[in-house]
């Protein structure tokens, strides 16, 4: 198989790079300037060149242009609110089974970075419904995937899940709010049967609550933290970065069932028909 | 939104769920029955129910019938080779920017588990190119991605990725060898330029050969390791679980860039330039 | 300064090595034979040999001779109870400012384990009162302070903790049993004004309840995690042990304060006053 | 039991507390003022008072009067070196089994942070053998120990480790060296038979050339990494905190044996002889 090699063009978004803590998300426009603190680049000068060529500043230092993807995109996100960083929400789209053709609500929106996510994770054929009270919380998530391209597969609902939800019969569900609990019965009607729902919230008592609400709604519960430590990889002297992330928030996962399911339970195999004693290395 | 409520008929796949331990991914077909510890069942039984159901073994015990994801097929394949785990691949997954439309080129094919989650993602208009040049592996992971649905995106290349890759101008490129510096030239030569490619290696030398590998062909680079562990929810007794997975791999990322760019950089910025130095907490 | 070499003679205690999971902890005497995997061992051979050389069973094999540490004796005790490992052990001896001359308070005493190590760490010339009031494990804890020597150091007291220590002014507080705080008014009163306390609790609902309890009577409280991972270091294969320990216990520490300093002190400065909100990477 | 209460006098050491990011290890002394950004302490003030009882500012605001343990003293020594951080010296402390009669030999004392620790453990009997070519380091070291009032556990050599220890037959080594395995032979000498050692290195790098030079000297080899996290401890809102440490360093641990007992171990045995296959989950 042979593609074309690409040349960047009015329009295109580029990161310009010059360390992984210096990098910046831009549109290449013709009049644009960007100031750095390594000189001023004009981003005319990228027009015609490929990603992974450099470009050249006003003081002649080189910065790099890479190609960004939906995960540079997060990162420069706003985050107002409760905060799922990337490696929550790689494990989030997959334990959710999110494809191409899934059909998901999510509640709240927040600062979008998710519904991001899971709209890039479910296009052509899927759809995102968020819902989301806050009006400065939607406008911001409307320019933000209007940005990355990915408006067409969310639909913003300016609607308190609390009371609802419009859709049923979907995919997958994620609920990232202060009090689960008040949405867990109506993310149940909202959910297919057997369908995955993933509650994020940063603190024991949240989690407690939220599991405490699935009781005869949800089996197969499974709450999980997620770590990520960084490496120093340099020839000869490999370790570990010396600062790391000591928490987000905890990830409950489980799947619907109909209460007759739980009717049907003895009270032993209840125990572990619901959540999970195992200790899973598996994951 | 209305969608109509499924109804399992034959030919579905189940995840036939007594709890976390036990569970077991069948395909639904009417002649067929079940042998459990807690009795017989009868898959032609789950005909007609839903997904969140129950069916009854013979024992007169009940199971839950779950809808499988292509997560839960990841835990039933076969893990002959180097072990990526969901907690790896989530995030790979994100990192690597894949979605609907990206191609990307694979190298081995192993247990056919990273190939298949990356099949899913990039559906329905991508493709994956897996190389493998073990038969039993490629026959394996023909039949896992057969099963899953997902062979029509994906082609089995029967060659040694040392000699090259046949594709060019591919969106991400994944490395899962013993020897990756071995392949590293050869995915340069494949990426479009800025693309990001992910090597998965168990040991700190591996790491380490790879990062040389790299000079003057990838920048970016960042070397990371994700702990995952399961908190035990129970009202009242909220703790995590007394044992945890303590390593899969470590997960290399970096993005390609031309050699003329590395020429262009003065010593001094080339060590930032390459490597992550700060410690990233938006991880 | 010169020492003289040991040479290991009946009565000894010795550390009859294999390999980390098959070692032995055995005294030596002239009549006793010991049975394992790899041979019968002769005492009686170990004896006129130093710590360090080897001694050979009757297959022909054999096994290293070390020299056992209190550490070993900790691996070695029985744990019926709530479980603090040595990678807590070590933090809590530290942090509770233990050393020779310490008086120290304990409750309950469990499985002795923690008694023991505070043991060797005050002696000579400080002691440890420790609180058990189930029989079976005050007597399991003697034996084991006296296989180890560090029984003069220990009174083990016969009373509910809850109703009171019968010393004071002592420098330092382990509270290790289901409801803590039960007892930390208790212990508030057992010690001498700044001094230490440190609490053990596998949930976090326990550590909820127990810094609750302890408002207006200890300030600088720190409630931390640990972790321990093992490397497995071979030569041109490092990487980490896959499986490690996810959790054993929170530990919770705090200084004795009196309550008329809670008195003086402003709503706002309480809440740093009392609790850690700083991220400490001093740990 | 019955003790005194304590009240402070001048020249007692108090750690004046405000929170756990502002806090001051000092000297109590008639004339000496102390400017905090909550107003001026005057030492005399604490003059009569009890460890845990409050002082007043110039500004009318409270502080703290705590009672500083060796712990304490490791957070303010000064650190220019690698650094060993409590979490790690607890459990060294631990596996060494310092406590007191003990000797012990350390290259380098760097920071002297570690020799303070284990004066502390070993004393009143025990002696702390610390080598150290760097004079700066040395007069530092000198000057903590001397402040501690450990100075008398501790004999301060200036020579290189690199040629010789002159102590023979001691119960434990400590190394903290950039290079460890060129005193590893040298430490061999040191030790009595079966005894312990305990090597630190930041880096995946020295761990592994420190283990090749044990072959034949040490076995029963165990690398650990020790993670600390602190969890928010606020009732109703319990959560772990945002940022923790990702490393310090490798602890390598093993115990001296005699060459003769390298020969006589068959290859297949030596493998799990000398280290550690088992994931300890013991730790």
């Amino acid at each position: 198989m042979s593609r074309e090699s690409e040349r960047i063009k009015e329009g295109d978004k580029i990161l310009l790079f010059w360390d992984q803590r210096r990098q910046w998300l831009l549109d290449v426009e013709e009049e644009r300037q960007f100031h750095t603190h390594k000189g001023v680049v004009k981003l005319v000068d990228a027009i015609g060149k490929r990603y992974g060529d450099t470009i050249e500043s006003s003081l002649g230092l080189f910065f790099l242009i890479l190609r960004p993807t939906t995960y540079d995109l997060l990162g420069h996100v706003a985050r107002p609110t409760q905060i799922m960083y990337p490696k929550d929400i790689g494990l989030v789209l997959l334990k959710l089974g999110l494809s191409s053709g899934k059909v998901v609500i999510e509640a709240g929106t927040g600062s979008g970075a998710m519904t991001l996510a899971m709209a890039n994770a479910v296009k052509p054929d899927g759809h995102v419904y968020s819902y989301e009270i806050r009006s400065i919380f939607r406008d911001s998530a409307k320019r933000t995937l209007r940005r990355a391209g990915l408006d067409e597969y969310v639909t913003l609902e300016h609607h308190d899940a609390k009371e609802g939800f419009i859709q049923n019969e979907v995919d997958a569900a994620l609920i990232d709010l202060g009090e689960p609990w008040a949405v867990i019965p109506q993310a149940w009607k909202a959910l297919r049967g057997g369908a995955p729902i993933c509650s994020f919230s940063p603190t024991m008592n949240q989690v407690e609550r939220t599991v405490v609400s699935m009781r005869g709604r949800f089996a197969n519960i499974q709450c999980l933290e997620c770590f990520i430590r960084e490496i120093r990889a340099e020839e000869g002297k490999m370790r570990p970065a010396t600062v790391m992330t000591g928490h987000t928030g905890y990830l409950t996962f489980a799947n619907k069932i109909y209460p007759s399911s739980e009717d049907q339970v003895s009270a032993d195999h209840a125990e572990t028909f619901n959540q999970g004693y195992a200790s899973n290395l598996r994951l």
